[in-house]
C-alpha cells in the first residue's frame, strides 16, 4: 500500500509548476491558495478514491467527505504555500491515511528538496528510502522548528512566550515555513525540537508518524494524544526526555488553548 | 577577477565534507566551530593571497592580516556553521573583496543548495550566472528572514520586541540559520525583510552587496551605511519604502546598540 501512496503522491507533484500558478487570498495576504493546491487536492482525492474505494477525506482546501468512516485520507496539497508561491523550496505534499484513530501511513514529498519521507506504523520511517532516526543531542543542544501562529495573529504573544522561553534554554530556533517539512527534518535528526500553538490535521498527520516512527515524540497540550478532528498544539522533541521539558515549558504559558 | 574567485570559492567547497568533520565549542553549544570551517579558510586565504599579492584579510575564524590595506578579503569559510554541522543545507562560503570602504565582489556559494550568488559593483547580481532581482511585493506582503542574535543571548529580548512588531504589520518570518543565504534570498525575490540585532562583517559583506547589485536596500541602525569593521545591527529590504518601514520599527526599540 505505501509503495502505491508514494507513486500517487509523485505524480501529484507534477502538478506543483514552478510558475504559470494562480494565487489567491482566502484570509488575508498570509492565508493563500495556489491554482496549484486545487490541483494537486483533486488529483490525490481521485487517485486514493481509487485505491482504497469508500474511504474518508480530511482536505486542507475545504473537502471533507465522510470524515467518519474506518479508513480516511488526510491531505495537505502543498504545506508551505507561502514559500511555494515565492519559489522557496521548503514546500510539500503531505498524505496520512488514518485507521480508526491511529495513522498507518504517512508520505511527505517536497520535489523542489528531492526528499520524500516515508514511513508505516510500526515498520520504522525512511528519507528516500532509507531508514531515518531523531538525534540524541541534549535539550541545551536542541535546535526548535516554530512558528508564531501564522493565520491568526492575536496567538502571536502567547506563542511567543513560550517561544522565548524555550529559547533562552536550547540552541537555537528555525523557521522555514512548512509544518510537515519541519516535523521530517526532526525525523531525520537535524533538528530536535518543534512547538506550534496552533496547526490543522493535515499540517501534522503524516509528519507525526514519520516522527514517530522515527523514535520521536509528539503530543498535544499537556501530553495527550493529537486527535485528527480538530486544530491542536502541537509539541514534539527527539526524546521523551526533551518532550517532557518543552512541554513543562508550554504548560506555564499555556493552560488552556481558545481555540 | 569574479571569474577567479568564483573558481576558487568552488574549489574551497569540496573542503566542505559531508560527514567525518570535528566539531568544537567556541563559546557554548550555539557557536561552534567544525574542522571544515578551518580547512576552507586556510584554503581561501592561501589561494585569494595569490590572486591578489599583498591583500588584507578579515576572516570569521580569528584571522585578521593588515585590515587597512586598500584590498581586503572579508571571508566566512561557513555561514551557518550549526546548520552545516547538522547536514542543513542552508549553510555557505561567503567571500567578499573589499576596496578602500566599499564591498566590490561578493560571492556566496551553498554546495548542498547547489546554489552560487555573485556580483560585481555596478554590474548586478546572479544566481547560478543568471541575473536576479528583488520582488516587488508591498511591506505588508513581506517575509522577513530574522535571528534573536544567538551568540550573545542577553539581546534575545529587545531583539524579539522588533521582531514581534514587525510580525504584527508583515506576512510572516523565516529563519533559515545563516545570515548570508538569507540577503540572498532577498535578493532572489523570494523574501522581502532582513532584520538582525548583531551581526560580523563577514556574515554580511558578500550578501550586502549582492542584495544591492540587485536592486535592494541594506543599511545599519539609522540608516546608517554599514561599515565592515564591527558588528552591525543589519536591516535591509527589497524596496527603499520597505527599508524605511523597517528602520522606524527598529528605531522605536532601539536607540543605540550596547555592543
Amino acid at each position: 500500500m505505501l509503495e502505491q501512496v508514494v507513486g500517487i503522491v509523485r505524480k501529484a507533484a507534477s502538478l506543483m509548476v514552478t510558475d504559470g500558478f494562480e494565487v489567491e487570498q482566502k484570509d488575508g495576504l498570509a492565508n493563500i491558495v495556489t491554482s496549484s493546491d486545487i490541483a494537486v487536492q483533486h488529483y490525490l482525492c481521485r487517485s486514493l478514491s481509487e485505491l482504497l474505494p469508500g474511504c474518508g477525506f480530511i482536505c486542507e482546501e475545504e473537502d471533507f467527505h465522510d470524515p467518519d468512516k474506518e479508513f480516511v485520507w488526510v491531505i495537505d496539497p502543498i504545506d508551505g504555500t507561502c514559500n511555494y508561491s515565492r519559489g522557496i523550496d521548503a514546500c510539500c505534499i503531505s498524505v496520512a491515511l488514518k485507521k480508526s484513530d491511529e495513522v498507518v501511513i504517512g508520505v511527505v514529498y517536497s520535489p523542489a528538496r528531492n526528499e520524500i519521507f516515508t514511513a508505516e506504523k510500526g515498520r520504522g520511517a525512511c528519507l528516500n528510502g532509507k531508514p531515518i532516526h531523531v538525534s540524541d543531542r541534549p535539550f541545551e543542544d536542541g535546535l526548535m522548528c516554530t512558528a508564531l501562529g501564522l493565520y491568526v495573529k492575536q496567538y502571536a504573544d502567547i506563542s511567543n512566550s513560550v517561544i522565548m522561553d524555550a529559547y533562552a534554554q536550547i540552541n537555537d530556533i528555525r523557521r522555514f515555513g512548512s509544518a510537515a517539512m519541519e516535523l521530517c527534518f526532526l525525523a531525520a535528526g537535524q533538528c530536535e525540537l518543534y512547538y506550534e500553538f496552533r496547526l490543522c490535521p493535515w499540517d501534522y498527520a503524516a509528519g507525526m508518524l514519520i516522527l514517530s516512527e522515527a523514535g520521536g515524540t509528539i503530543s498535544g497540550l499537556g501530553g495527550r494524544k493529537l486527535g485528527i478532528d480538530k486544530p491542536e498544539l502541537v509539541c514534539a522533541a527527539n526524546t521523551a526526555a526533551s518532550h517532557a521539558r518543552l512541554l513543562e515549558i508550554i504548560d506555564r504559558h499555556i493552560k488552556s488553548l481558545p481555540y
